[in-house]
């Protein structure tokens, strides 16, 4: 197995970062050094296949996406990122594990779908992958084949309380499902949103004319996602299962997390770059139509971008300084504008849902560090080692020690990344949520279990790098 | 410089934890290592001075004890333990850095309290030591000091809400050291409780005949450190000032700590291993009289313990959990019985506040991990990488790192520690707060910057091992 | 028509009381006049056709009970007081209007379900009545006659979160009719629990057995009440309609009432007298049975009655003085243990639902008074001029004023009342959730619109009494 | 005895409204009657030697302005007003009972300062008068002396937190005073500032040059009420002394008053028209100069003006509806620009504290009825029957019933009056801070026991015909 030093960097943890060089055996880290060239005597550098030269450089453990949907069959179409082309994307981002969702619906058997997902990504991952169950169908037999996830290394499930008629859990069905999850020790992972009553609401839009991609974020109304955050916090509470929500947008749902946490109990809240950065008067525009027009469709995603003037962007960057909000992940659902987003050219609730961001997670955060909002190591923390924590990989992932895989990342606070549409992204789509950004650093170079998969500005991996990681239960509870 | 390789064992952080070997260099961690003999071809135990087999042991950063008061002047008496006795008795209980509080009265400059208390410690320690500086007498000489405290190495100072007449600051002195505080980055550590509200009462209690040691927590009710707290808080909304509330001991004080945190303020709590497992209830004992004996004066600390049937240290422990409060240190403050705690037989005003913990600390929040109520990662959090974050240690201390100082604790979870009085503890005391105490784990071997301090049951130091350290500004704001 | 004066009481209002005397004309009341037998020199005593002597006594308002169930078709049998016997019960406990619930089931039509509870009830009152719609299946048809049900003198309607199958409506009902209640003014009545979450846990207690009365509580979990509760608020939030939670039982589900409303949300709640008095813990008894025997049954409601220990009914009284919760109703939903309440001898799922309290609600809300829980003044608030309010009655009804209905009771703060079974109450029931209690005071003599119908320890009125009572909209709103 | 009938209007109480007439029998009323010529065959007209027709005029019980401040001595001058003529100007809008504050400073004798205040007030007032005894030096002689105020017929007593040196009173002062009011059922009232913490932010102030009147309110920031109030509450719950905040401006403020509220705590709050309607920005104006002119100095009291756009005013109109803030009065304060305000031109710190609203209280709040902020109802809540009961009075003040002192309002719906300085003020102030009000309604005729004092745009009153009263305890508390 080949060996590789990487010296002159900062290694940076979630506690704090030092000068320190790492020593790469195969694709395992085998030691942390303090810099210097001999070790008792032995020149490190002369002994090793290869030396990288970090100087000036962050050494980071390679980011961890958590949530991404990679070919997901959504709306009648499918998301526009295979496993091949979304992991690739992720590598170039410096993101070199993802958690997808496998999908059981309704009628069908839970094993048949995760068998399904591991077909889809088997050899065509850039970069290792796991994967979430989501249950899109609670009945007697999903909740027993609930019961075998973790020992097939999947060590959280996906309910979905708003899509009716696609994902939808009852709260009976929800019950149920949290009780295997107190039981077995799976996350329990909840999209709160209210959905029969935003059905309701998008259904008198539309009949009111409203159908441009504006109203989708107007339907969703913060209500509807604090109301089914309190519910699901409530039904954990009951059965003491560990709940997760995910892409929390509303400071309102935020406000619920906290609550739910002062008093105990065991309850996390991951958000998203959009919530972050966007908001939904992107989609009204200054484009003269009164609603916006159609360009608003590719900041469709759900939960829905929220209004800036009522300061939910703030309040949830602030819940990442205070840890009401535990990790970012993007919830990476890429379509196309043609074909794809254009299905709702008249009715917004036809567009299909999600932003495409794996590629950018890392480079958006770090501007956080860059502006202030946080700090270099709860970069890390948010994008890195909470979700290795949080999802049962911690050890392999999410932290540079002895041991690990080798998943390192060089970032470089120097450099510098502009984020738009034609050249410069990986992903498939035809657009991009984030065209514009410009990023105060730069992904230089990207190693994944001791293989440099990105260096210099070229893709130097191959599909089927990555592979499948088994996950244990969650290692961030306490 | 000798070298030494610890093999075999489990190195803990605050995030995980992985078998690992960690290679010293002199007084600093050179190198951590995959477990294995040979590194690159190089066989590493023959290599070094010295190596010791830590296999079935936690390796862990050395505590931190951010909170101590050796020597402290008070009540007409001196705290018992010197800065030798101490501090080696924190080396036998596995702590191997601690924070005391230098003191500056009114009237007094404050350099030369400073320098007071850097004499009484040069060359006494066992381990090394760090200085907070209480300023008693906020004036504008004081205030004009304090910003130039940072170049001294004391990123903190502490101010009093209680003890009219001897340390107390009104509001007005508060609010102007808060405001050094926010311009600086000095931390600000708060002693809340409303000292003129409870001299009242206590003054009260004694006019009833009420002078038995149980009363001092009666006369410091709950209300009294919630109210002090809440000001403290608001005084740092008003400034800006970063806040850090002493030995919380209320449920209550609790609950504004974490509703100053909900809204983005940074502020911070310190408990003491008293409040998680004494109550009030210990000083009326079963012991025949109304209101219990003088035994209660051990328990003589202030804050109080506080009732068990009001759930405050549950609630306390949960408050570990949560993260609402983020550290723990002793506030030890040792006094005999004799001739010292005896000043307040007849009235429990007189009786020198102060429990003497800092040789239990590990141990008993070890029996926390043992008890389920936290994990071995949050207990190093808690006890030693906290401590370093929050006071500018970190790097040096509070890590197992490439860089850091050598201060290394083996930990056995298969021995076992009996706390009592006669033989068993180090500290300069005649009794013991914790007598009968029983913890499932003990400290086998402490590494004080590369020196094996204590090992095998013996003390193997030296006075003058310890020395000062300079600290930064706090890592732990974000 | 008839004139009488009441002399020599003092006069209850909602904020004070004074001695008065009350001229009463007919069916209403001509004047309220300082004592004293004269008025501009004529002897209005002499000018009467009768004097009532109310020396010693309370004038107050008749009481307003707006939580009836007469005859009500539940659990495959029907509540065991008509509207005859019920409102003969009510009126012997000094209730002179009820405000009972017509009832639309899914497949009805809305106006059907009111024609029909017109018919049961016309003729048959010994007290004024008015009618609450219970809507139990929104659809288009009866969303739209909703909104004549405000000329029909009906200003408020009930939907359940509760009972899917039978009366339950989803979130997408509740939205549509909560949108009619913003519009029409209509105050939304809830009955807030969360069924299919109850049904899940009730149906996995009886498979493991867990088969007696006393599960029924077990399986109504304060969660379940809590979390509908919220629900309920967030989409009044969204719709902007008034909201009134009926019989709320869990101290959790007041303080999200409490935060609703310290957030300025027209939210409302009510609370009955079994939750301040009784207990889950009843139902277990000391009866030597491991989970209680079937006696329990007797307190079957729902809401169920919650546990003492941890502080339920203590909060629901500080709640009533805090104004957290507005007024006391009964919910009184009668079913006799002989043939009814049997029903569930062998599963508590089939044990009808409730407990009849209409008889006792003066007193037993009296004997908070007594025993220092609320004011007297509170006392009329609660059970008359408050209720009066909510529902669109007030100056009718719930004041003692000129042009008021002389619905008035004189009540004896010397005299007794002891509740048992036999002889001494007049509902259609052949037990008494409330036996063995005692009151301090007692309904000395009830007038209704004029006419005394209990006076000295007999009914003196006829069935028919009791007329019809149009209701306009809340009066409470501000 | 005179006596008078009015006829044709309508009652409005704190509950409702009604059609009725009132029969006055010299200084009290005698009946309340259905409207009707006739009683029993007697034409009442007839018989009574004077009948006003208040037609298409609301009947409400005089207003109660429960905080004025009468020839007050501050900051080395005098309010403007003296009892003669602030209470003839309370007559003229509408007011016909004031409670002002008697003082006493430190050193002073509690007994001496309230014979003082009953010196000047006896035989100059035009309507009915009580006092608060402010404890401006609370010591063992004042502790005691207070126990005798509830026979003297003073049932409050006022505290500062600010102003040190002048009224201010410690939080071991705070402690004793409240326990005398736990024991007496004396009601706690507090200037709940925090006065040494203010002083030194308005000293930094003006060492920077910034004396403007702006920066008054500057200095008074927020956090310095909250956190007084929070230590008000805090104490109040340890000595369990019912509790009430004057003059409360801060929206946090009144998030802890709720708070308070919420779990059971006695605890009050007034708030004055200058906070529901004026903000720190009318001092700003529009005036061209930075932080604008002098003409700011008339908007000077304290608690001060607060931001418009931190959204103080909405949450105080709120709160009005939630009931957390439970009445409005004026904390009358009048001084004149010249020779007074002026003392300040230099310095804000010099400027007398104090906007003068006793006239305009009653049409200031009725706007809010008009603007649909608060309800007819609440109106007469807000302004009479909740200040009465509060203080003690109800029964003879605050409530139109037979037996009560025949303070009676006649209110002009379809007036109007506008606010302004020449001719339609009857304060003793050079200036008005309300120039340029409109309101849509009038006070036509006042009664003040029985007198018209002001009908007709004319004064009919004389000096002396207010009357001391004497108070009991609180009727308010539950």
């Amino acid at each position: 197995m080949a060996t590789t030093l990487i010296t002159g960097g900062t290694v940076v943890s979630s506690t704090g970062r030092a000068p320190a060089d790492v020593l790469v055996d195969g694709e395992t880290i085998r030691a942390v050094l303090a810099p210097g060239s001999t070790l008792l005597g032995h020149d490190l550098a002369a002994s090793v296949d290869r030396v990288i030269d970090a100087t000036g450089r962050y050494v980071i453990p390679g980011g961890i996406d958590a949530h991404t949907h990679m070919q997901l069959p959504f709306g009648g179409t499918f998301a526009s990122d295979t496993f091949e082309t979304g992991t690739r994307a992720a590598a170039w981002g410096g993101t070199t594990t993802i958690v997808d969702f496998a999908v059981q619906k309704t009628g069908e058997r839970l094993q048949d779908g995760l068998a399904a997902w591991h077909e889809l990504a088997a050899g065509e991952c850039a970069v290792d992958y796991g994967f979430h169950q989501i249950v899109g169908g609670v009945d007697d037999d999903s909740l027993q084949a609930m019961r075998g996830l973790v020992d097939e290394g999947i060590s959280s499930f996906k309910l979905f309380m708003a899509y009716p008629g696609v994902f939808y859990s009852d709260d009976a069905q929800i019950l149920k499902a949290m009780q295997v999850s107190a039981e077995t020790g799976l996350m329990t992972m909840m999209h709160a949103e209210n959905g029969p009553a935003i059905d309701v609401i998008a259904e008198q839009l539309v009949a009111q004319g409203k159908t441009a991609p504006y109203f989708h974020g107007i339907a969703r109304a913060w209500q509807m996602e604090e109301e089914a955050t309190h519910r699901a916090i409530m039904l954990a509470n009951y059965t003491r299962a560990p709940l997760y929500v995910v892409h929390v947008s509303a400071k309102q749902a935020v406000q619920q997390l906290a609550w739910a946490r002062d008093q105990g109990q065991q309850v996390f809240g991951e958000t998203c770059p959009q919530y972050l950065y966007l908001s939904l008067e992107e989609q009204l525009g200054a484009r003269g139509s009164e609603w916006g027009d159609f360009e608003g469709a590719k900041w469709v995603c759900s939960t829905p971008l929220r209004s800036r003037e009522e300061g939910h962007q703030d309040h949830m960057w602030q819940a990442l300084r205070t840890n009401d909000i535990q990790m970012v992940s993007t919830d990476h659902c890429p379509f196309c504008m043609k074909d794809q987003k254009e299905l709702g050219l008249t009715d917004f609730r036809a567009i299909p849902n999600g932003i495409g961001s794996i590629e950018h997670r890392m480079d958006l955060m770090y501007q956080g560090v860059v502006t202030g909002r946080i700090t270099l190591e709860r970069w890390v923390e948010l994008t890195s080692t909470t979700p290795a924590r949080m999802f049962g990989m911690y050890g392999r992932k999410g932290v540079i020690q002895p041991g690990a895989d080798a998943d390192i990342v060089l970032y470089d606070p120097n450099g510098h990344t502009s984020i738009g549409v034609d050249e410069t992204h990986h992903m498939n789509m035809d657009h991009s949520a984030w065209e514009g950004f410009e990023i105060d650093g730069h992904v230089d170079t990207v190693m994944a279990r001791g293989k440099v998969i990105v260096d210099g500005g070229e893709y130097l991996g191959s599909k089927g790098d990555g592979r499948f990681v088994k996950r244990g239960l969650s290692q961030y509870l306490a």
